[in-house]
């Protein structure tokens, strides 16, 4: 049922709660981001390819050409959007608005060759470009969010309920 | 092919593009709606419904217990990405990203019953909660937009071509 004034907005995180997290961060291939643009009067949209890291971080897999890879790099505070639609209301389907910081992974970084294969496998196509020296991985490190599991079920995740769903997705 | 630093990032826009732009707002029911939040260090992101109206503006319907319908109504410069995934590199599909200005639909005004009927033509279970006093609808007028045809098709559009593109979904 949709939202009304006498519903509680904000519900108790439980376990079917953390277990539509992990559903939806497995299952997530590309998200929409918002970034503030410098001296921008209007947000920042674009859609990014989406992967996990071992150590519970979103990964990102950008091009300089793209505006987004500015924005991250003049201010890391960014906001994901995940989560698919399907048949029927788009706003009944759930999905999950994420406050991330970014930073961009030094090719050099012990860490890079572990990012640059478990992004491979979520996304064999990006092979064709991932070497391009104008193509860059991001971390996207999860501060708290927001679920939306459908009408009426709203849940606030903390950074801790999030590191651990991303995680499990490593498993 | 992904972009280089030797590829013309905006190319030039044509029919082609202009008909892809029109064939993304007729077939979008949903977008991610990037607004500012009030001292936000965060930009907010959601997803929200969609529809067009006779004057050539993107229409959404939210409710009051929304965060980003508060967002709107404190600072109207909102960014909205819409255009589907498929199968496949997410990034190869064609999407669109509009700087949009925000401006809610005055139930007693002229235009809110028809824009109440073309939005639940194309929302009907939208009829469940339309009527709900926390709901209210309001208009995206686009400023400009940057279209994403897939790898190295970049177009950028104007705010009369947006225009165009819009009413001509009303046909």
């Amino acid at each position: 049922m949709p939202e009304t004034s006498e519903t509680k907005i904000i519900r108790d995180t439980d376990m079917d709660a953390l277990n539509l997290v992990a559903k939806i961060i497995m299952a997530a291939k590309h998200g929409a981001l918002a970034a503030f643009e410098k001296n921008g009067r209007f947000p920042h949209i674009s859609r990014i390819q989406i992967s996990t890291s071992d150590d519970g971080q979103l990964i990102t897999l950008v091009s300089d050409l793209a505006p987004h890879t500015a924005c991250m790099r003049e201010d890391p505070h960014c906001a994901l959007l995940i989560g698919e639609t399907g048949k029927g209301d788009p706003l009944a389907h759930p999905r999950m608005s994420l406050d991330v910081i970014a930073a961009q992974v030094n090719r050099d970084s012990a860490e890079f060759n572990a990012i640059r294969a478990s992004h491979l496998a979520r996304h064999p196509k990006a092979k064709l470009y991932v070497d391009f020296p104008d193509f860059s991985f991001f971390k996207l490190a999860p501060q708290k969010a927001s679920l939306n599991g459908g009408f009426g079920k709203a849940y606030n995740l903390t950074e801790e309920e999030l590191i651990a769903a991303i995680t499990s997705d490593q498993d």
